[in-house]
């Protein structure tokens, strides 16, 4: 099966999980600066988001360029990552709306750790579906980020009970990570 | 005339779909997780249509892989289930708000019911557009799934009425019944 | 320039359009069938409206069908039409909640005018760019589903004021005129 | 790299941004023409945000029209300026529902000039990735249309706290510039 639709739909989704969580950030009543202060939470958990979809757009679309063909497996665990970053928007308004509150950052962690455990069934199905020596299985063979990863999202987890902002920094530091997009893959295409 | 946009409109359709569900889970009142307790059944009713719509797009994407040309016909049947399809979110909103009340779970039921019409419907114009010996004729002539669904549908919607509980586990067996995509087109697909 | 992404960025605008009227279908307070009384009037705009949207994504498809290269005014010509069409889910909400009332009714019809306006605005850029021998050129060369659209347009708006549910009755030959797609150009299509 | 997912992410992102903009204009509480002057300002506002997106969208079409590859720096420089686009319908309301009012006005132009740098980078990067000689080096090597967009922006912002319409006049201006897309793109594109 050809893989077009599934980063087709993929796309759709992403695009729409992107822009709906614009739609929380309510117009203010007045018309001055000060009433724009009580979004600044929010837009501040815009911004996060966005960034996190937006490194998931990006690995999404690098991870795929190795790709060449689909199956059923891993279209379900396609779905099921889409599944994760689904709730992403209401998270995100938790987040904003109680202005980093213990449980919502947790659950917001919980969210993300989700979607990176997604993301990983759906790397191992690929590869295993592209064959043991394909490109993608030489250019993620180290796996280093996915741990570090877990590791950190664990950690902020269990800190976000006691000091919420310090799991936003774990958070952030994994986006960091991430930020630049997998230059495994692009320099094992840029080799072949 | 060609399917891709066909299947670029269809993507963009259900991507939206799946994702709008998750506008109706409205952000808790305070921090704590008790307040996630009520989003409880609206979440659950979420990952049931999630899942529903998921299969619907799995099988739509296996279903036009063996399609070569469409008409104004098919264009139209689609555009048909996409329809009954559009009504699952609010659908999905009525099950979750009234905690799977008798009626909400037979209009449910009912959506699914005309949803699968209609893709019986697109498949036969599909096969007799393709011709007597394509290749999608022979993958899905035994049409199994499709009477066990639509028998298992009205069992759920008459049962809905007193049980509803047993009313979604019926829906429920129909989509364990699909969660596999149409193995039979994987299968015809890679024997050509 | 490629056609490619206008036909995107058109499926794109075309399925929120389509998709975002059921989010005007507000879920009823209880559970029993009399508490869905409410919706009707709403839910017969919306099948109304998804029906034309479906038209115009259908002869949308069939006119680029035949396009072979697009430039800034095409670009803006569809933009145009895009635009009129994204002011749908508004006018059908209106009609919806007014059950029908005569303002309401006369604005769908203008709405309903002016997208036919700019549908034939496109399509004389097209026939323009494509040049005079183009295949699009024959197949529409008659014309007269564009004019009898507009008269029965016209005359839907003026009666909307006294009857509108006669108004509603004039919008919906204009849509079992086109719900047949373009067929002209599925023939000459055909032919060469 | 391929472009195809970037273009297909952008149009996605693009097309919901210009139609959730739609939903800001609530439906009038009763059914006289008059309830429906309230909207006017939003429905002014609206279809300026419209035109802006679509100049956006119609410039990236161009753009990408001459690129051939793309990288990881190149896809982060279009997702900031999705950022930005993307806080169009919030601005757009801001100012709607203020009846252009000073500080909304002042800050939909904040929103236009960093869009405006964003498009900029973006640019610059794929001229810098395409190579010195490359067909967009040519096509867009004056920049002045860059330059006076940025200079009537900040005109516009500076006399907004004063008189917003004004300012709104100036945003008007930079639209009517860049209203024709490219056409140094299209010119090179045919001399090619």
């Amino acid at each position: 099966m050809t893989k077009g639709r599934l980063e087709a739909f993929s796309d759709g989704v992403l695009a729409i999980i992107i822009t709906i969580m614009v739609l929380e950030l309510k117009v203010p009543e007045g018309s001055s600066w000060g009433s724009l202060k009580s979004l600044l939470p929010k837009f501040l958990a815009y911004i996060f988001s966005f960034i996190y979809v937006g490194i998931y757009w990006n690995n999404h679309h690098h991870l795929f360029q190795v790709v060449k063909k689909v199956n059923g497996s891993i279209l379900w665990a396609n779905l099921h990552l889409l599944f994760w970053l689904s709730l992403m928007p209401i998270a995100t308004e938790w987040i904003g709306t109680t202005h980093f509150a213990e449980n919502p950052v947790a659950a917001y962690g919980i969210c993300l750790i989700m979607a990176a455990v997604a993301y990983t069934i759906l790397e191992n199905l690929i590869v295993s579906h592209e064959g043991e020596d394909s490109k993608l299985k030489e250019a993620i063979h180290s796996k280093f980020k996915e741990y570090i990863s877990i590791i950190f999202y664990i950690l902020g987890i269990a800190v976000s009970f006691f000091y919420p902002y310090i799991a936003i920094g774990f958070y952030y530091l994994v986006a960091l990570i991430w930020l630049i997009p997998d230059r495994r893959i692009e320099k094992s295409l840029k080799e072949n």
